[in-house]
């Protein structure tokens, strides 16, 4: 992704391995400070996911999979390692795909195993913006929701992958960017992203989005997504439901990018995602500002899901599926 | 309403006249702070209900009737302080109704005029909840968006009348409370209200309105409204369109609480009815931090609309009435 930085313009990934460390962008400080935080172990690793140093399944995936190859490097226990980093966060299914493939790879080259990883990730993302692109008009106006950018998935992005080549091509685009309570990675994150590739966006309180879709001035949702189940609903960040059923309510479609690792077999429908309940903290504390009475407290789900039935298409890398013929991605 | 302080319990309203003084509760330093504001005269009304010293429609519709009293009262031209208090806001229909009201009394005593006009929306709120308790259930669980409290209705509320009435009762009640960006009434002035009366609450993002109600954990939602125009759609803080939307998808009841002056003949429908867009920096200033990237920028509308078809029914002072059935309100 670029980075507009004082000394110009860099290109940088949301996650790398140099020498045995595992560094990445500290997601935490964005959009203020561009700091790197540097992981020297599987507790490392395991504290980068839980307190979202990094977030985004594909970038959890990632730093997961490099996470079990720095265990390799340093001689540490691999199997205790890979268990640690994947009890750091329930609901992202690329966190223990990524373990997966990490333990069944060549033992003697797990480096290579996770560079190849993550560069598949980022081929993944690249290929997802291709596609998505083709559904992407000039001057079409997207809302989108949390942060599925290049920060989530190492490079490029899945939701916003395909406004990137979009724009790359000279389209005309805008993007509503949701702030995304409680943690405001619309605000943080998307649009830092945007900020850093010239795109034009403004954006919006979560609760404007539907204000926006009914009066006519949003033509396409596309979110990202932590899981995909057998049935085609989706986890996404809390809120993504709320967005998908207003869509729909407004005939506007509603897209969904990710790569096809995110769909889960295994899992037969929506409903049998946990959702992960953070803490009421995230809720209460306004960027270190109380602003709640004493005595009151919140709950705060991280996802929520969104069925089957209110998306209109998938945009993965090997193209565009609508739910009722997702077996044709494999 | 009751409000807890170092002393104890208070009884207090959200506004009430003084001497010369239309004095109120400051509502922008709540929940930290109880604060109060001492307007002087008609510059410092406009200031209060422009800057949301004040606001929730009937609230603001009394602080502009002792506005004009206080006109009179101090001397000034009761034509000029009226134009002035009623061009603060453009959404609320209680500020032209109220000025109406007290340009068409009996001059000579226009402070009764204005208690009159205060005691009238207290003793509408206090019906409503009569009529709304009859809704609500032992063991509900409410969701309420924003705050259409005894703050926003100089006391009892209207959404928050039913259910401080069905709490009076003895009913076990539990209320959702959005947070309610980007000013945080739900947050900052829902949860104080309801911790000050001892109702069982939980703050949530806006965002995870919809999943708590596609879990089948919510029986009701209850909202105010600035207006209702005559088909019956209703202007409501940003964000009660979505909740109304979200609610109608997984057959929730969706009601309306509002006195039978919030009704506009004269607006046809909602599309009718004026949007206010207030300032980014509402959207994008985090209680004093900043979160956005630089180069970024914000859309702000402050209310949406919510269609009659959408709208179980509203309560109001003469009873509960569904969309359809509004001409018997009168």
């Amino acid at each position: 992704m670029k980075i507009r930085t004082e000394n110009g313009i860099k290109e940088m990934r949301a996650v790398w391995m140099e020498n045995d460390n595992v560094v990445m962008i500290d997601q935490r400080y964005l959009p203020n400070e561009l700091k790197i935080f540097v992981a020297r172990d599987h507790s490392d690793i395991h504290y980068a996911i839980k307190e979202m140093v990094v977030r985004g399944a594909p970038t959890i995936g990632a730093t997961a999979a490099y996470g079990v190859a720095q265990a390799a490097i340093k001689g540490s226990d691999i199997g205790e390692a890979a268990r640690h980093i994947e009890s750091a966060r329930p609901t992202a299914y690329d966190l223990f795909h990524a373990v997966k493939c990490m333990l069944s790879a060549d033992n003697g080259d797990l480096l290579k195993a996770a560079e190849a990883y993550a560069n598949d990730v980022v081929d993944k993302c690249r290929s997802i913006g291709e596609h998505g692109a083709e559904l992407i008009d000039h001057g079409a106006r997207i809302l989108t929701h949390c942060n599925a950018g290049a920060l989530a998935t190492v490079d490029h992005g899945t939701a916003l992958a395909p406004i990137r080549a979009a724009h790359c091509k000279g389209r005309e685009v805008f993007v509503f960017v949701d702030e995304t309570r409680p943690r405001l990675q619309g605000m943080r994150l998307t649009a830092w992203e945007l900020n850093n590739e010239g795109i034009p966006h403004a954006i919006i309180a979560d609760n404007a989005a539907g204000h926006f879709m009914q009066r006519g001035e949003v033509d396409m949702v596309i979110v990202g997504t932590d899981r995909i189940a057998a049935n085609g609903d989706i986890a996404n960040k809390i809120g993504t439901y709320e967005k998908a059923v207003v869509a729909r309510e407004n005939g506007i479609p509603f897209y969904v990018a990710a790569p096809v690792t995110t769909y889960d077999p295994h899992t037969q429908s929506g409903m049998d995602i946990p959702i992960e309940e953070r803490p009421p903290s995230e809720v209460l504390d306004m960027e270190g500002a109380s602003v709640y009475p004493p005595g009151s407290t919140a709950r705060n789900p991280a996802f929520d899901i969104t069925p089957a039935s209110h998306i209109t298409a998938f945009i993965t890398e090997k193209g565009i599926f609508t739910p009722g013929k997702m077996g044709n991605m494999f």
